[in-house]
């Protein structure tokens, strides 16, 4: 086929300068074989008056041609398709605005390796919204963390945090990380102790990536948190379900399985168990640890939101007493800041910690130096301390709130236990109902709660609790989500 | 044991509360055995005379282990250590204060799965440095990002991106991308073609992750980026190595393998191909697609500096001709804002990028949401488009200048190609020295410049070559290096 002007399309209101559309479109009838190697192209004069174009313009799009080896020009001959152009077969002239929206049999096989795994599922727009048990946004201290920021527009030596930084995190923040544990829970550590992650789920991964090989075995409790169970179950392991009741992980069922079988790694969240809020009881810790060090499996201590405690002060972390170093320990500061600033930390044995590291520089290299050196600032000059008084102070205030309305409103309707810290309270159906139909009913009011079908790993368990995050609606938002929770209790009777 | 004063240490320098500290210290005892469970404990009087400390302390530190459950308090008869404690055996008492710095024989056995990756090594201080490529953070627009995030601290919607957000990255950075990938690339895609990621890093760790399993092979180029070539080994890949010459990596050795064996995946810089700087030539790419297509292997397509071109306009990526559904494209704006600021995407077919973003979420969640959204206007306002025309225009003369400077200074000891493009040039060293000696020589004298040692997977392969970084050095500092390079060289003779 020849060239003309009907085959170049020129559309003014791109961005992209006519000549490379020009470019553009020659090579697609290259490429698609309208255009064989070989073959005359018209001159530029000719190309110019057809297409209305100045012929400076056509002159640009050759030269450009001309640079990537798509043609070549004879003096005094003319322009030609280049013959050195191998392969290029003719071929289906296919919708060009997807090429990336090809059905799946043409595109490569792709073997399923995250089966099971949810993408995120928004709450309906505008309603209220009993969350998982999140921080309230609208008192993130977002104001401190663009103040450090500002900083940074100023200060000389920022570029040097704009280079590749070290891949365990800023040695600013793991120095001032380094006394906050230690203040806060009593961890003897320095700062080489301790990987800056991004937020627990990176903890977690690296975790299990590293530790465990397909058909370990990982302990974890039923209920318990989904998020870990599939990083787990992605790395390989097997899960090993063990019942949660008020003090935590039935030890006694952890001791059973390690008599039959080699247990290689144990996840506790020793405060506010996800999700029924119970704190691992001293004597079970103390017995953990015990197993820990006699079946030799490791432990991850999923301590997220340690630093949320309303009535008692929170009890000692099992990695201030790691004697035999198979603790990992690991936290967040997604819970004082915001869940979207994602900073966490790992504090563990030196052996591990290095391994931990090295994947971890495969996986981004590193975390974002900048919000890394703003956090060990706010952590520096108290800043954090302080949010985290005046965040207590309003959580402590929402507990008690939502607890008094559950009780004067729903007290025939469920039953709970008052946490001890965190951001969600687990309620019982007394009535035994639904609970992802208690859901429909409250998102059709214009409340959106869990519908239950998270929790247990065990999905044909017939569950009648779920968990109302209380940390971010302020009393009004609670009172108004409690009287839609009774409404669309009382529909879910059959 | 009874309990004395002389068990208990205060340190009133710490933040910790005193009571906690006593509190502690009692516990830190119970577990290492010296106070048995059931022993009696000295009333808060008796205590708080021996340590002089007011009595309220004492009754607020057994309080707290009341509270933790690790006593017993019996009305007339005294205060005891809990009975319920079960497994409490005297332990060695270990030294407290580096419990995570126990050899790693009694710590749990981590298998090396990261054996081969080397961690951050840093440049000597204040040194002059010829890096890898690496763009000027002298001028990285570190103020636009920042008069973002000052925006955050007033815009009332900012808390939405404080919560959790699309795992696939911000709706408005995707957006934004989608029309830059266009205008620059002639990629016709939707923001739902789009996964942000940490840099490049992460989108090659996801891609390797999701398309390998144990032994499937990975086409590379030798000499070769090894920050890829770990992350592909390190996914269970086999590595098979293509030669590269002055027009990228060798077709016929890429058939030839292909005949042999079943590929899984290939490798390609597209453009500035690391190390040697050399760009895909048009037939070579046209090859490339043909061959994927025929052998039905994927490519990942990493185009990290196609936004730095100084001599011709870069090449389409392969990724525009892609009608097959195999080509995953990469990008960063690493280069473009800062290596320290991470964000890097990736561009690829539906039923794939459902896959890579599952497990991204497994790792850590989702990007930094706020960033995302700093980008998304930068992209959007035309200040990302502004900064790469400066700094192309700036890389572009410190371009010129080193090849200028080695052409008048180093000719008899150096060859090299002008690069188009990219931030590195790629030198010989035309009488055969050994690039470790030359380095260390360098290094002496107050530069620091490659030993060669990374460049070749074939760790016996006899190298004599090496990239110098020229983007983040000026035309002082390029003058500098190249006569230190020069008397390095010059003592680098036997």
């Amino acid at each position: 086929m020849i060239l003309t002007e009907n085959l170049l399309k020129i559309d003014k209101n791109l961005h992209i300068p006519v000549y490379q559309q020009i470019a553009n479109g020659i090579i697609a009838h290259i490429r698609q074989g309208t255009l064989s190697p070989g073959s005359a192209l018209p001159s530029s004069r000719t190309l110019a008056d057809g297409m209305q174009v100045h012929r400076k313009t056509i002159v640009a799009a050759y030269d450009e041609l001309y640079a990537q080896s798509w043609i070549d020009v004879y003096p005094r001959k003319g322009i030609f398709v280049a013959k050195k152009l191998p392969d290029v077969k003719p071929r289906p002239i296919l919708d060009l605005v997807k090429p990336h929206s090809l059905p799946n049999e043409t595109s490569f096989n792709v073997e399923n390796k995250t089966t099971g795994i949810s993408l995120f599922k928004k709450s309906a727009e505008g309603n209220l919204f009993f969350n998982d048990g999140f921080p309230d946004t609208r008192i993130a201290p977002v104001e401190l963390l663009v103040r450090e920021y500002r900083r940074f527009a100023n200060y000389q030596f920022t570029h040097k945090y704009l280079m590749y930084g070290p891949e365990q995190g800023s040695e600013n923040l793991r120095n001032e990380l380094a006394s906050f544990l230690f203040e806060t829970r009593g961890l003897h550590i320095g700062s080489e102790d301790i990987l800056i992650t991004k937020g627990v789920q990176m903890a977690l991964y690296l975790t299990a990536q590293i530790l465990l090989t397909k058909n370990d075995i990982v302990i974890v409790g039923e209920p318990g948190y989904s998020g870990a169970n599939e990083v787990f179950e992605q790395a390989g392991g097997k899960l090993e379900l063990v019942p949660v009741d008020e003090y935590g992980i039935d030890m006694d069922a952890v001791e059973a399985i390690c008599k039959k079988k080699k247990v290689r790694l144990l996840y506790v969240i020793p405060h506010h168990h996800t999700p029924t809020t119970v704190t691992l009881s001293p004597d079970r810790r103390m017995r953990l640890l015990e197993l820990a060090k006699n079946y030799k499996f490791a432990i991850i201590e999923d301590d997220y939101d340690f630093d949320f405690q309303y009535t008692s002060s929170p009890v000692l972390p099992l990695a201030s007493a790691n004697y035999y170093g198979n603790v990992i320990y690991i936290g967040s500061f997604c819970k004082t800041i915001a869940p979207g600033i994602r900073i966490g930390f790992m504090v563990a044995p030196q052996n591990f910690l290095i391994q931990v590291t090295k994947l971890r520089k495969l996986i981004d290299r590193q975390g974002e130096h900048l919000l890394e050196e703003a956090m060990a600032n706010l952590l520096k000059n108290g800043d954090i301390g302080r949010h985290l008084k005046k965040a207590n102070k309003l959580y402590h205030e929402r507990r008690d709130e939502l607890c008094r309305l559950l009780n004067e409103h729903l007290s025939d309707e469920i039953s709970f236990k008052v946490p001890e810290g965190g951001f969600a309270i687990w309620i019982n159906y007394i009535n035994k109902h639904d609970t992802a139909k208690v859901a429909e009913k409250a998102a059709e009011m214009g409340l959106s709660i869990s519908n239950g079908l998270d929790y247990y790993h065990d999905k044909n368990f017939k569950n009648h609790a779920i968990r109302l995050g209380f940390a971010s609606l302020n009393h009004s938002e609670l009172k108004e989500a409690v009287d839609i929770l009774k409404k669309a209790i009382k529909k879910s009777y059959n």
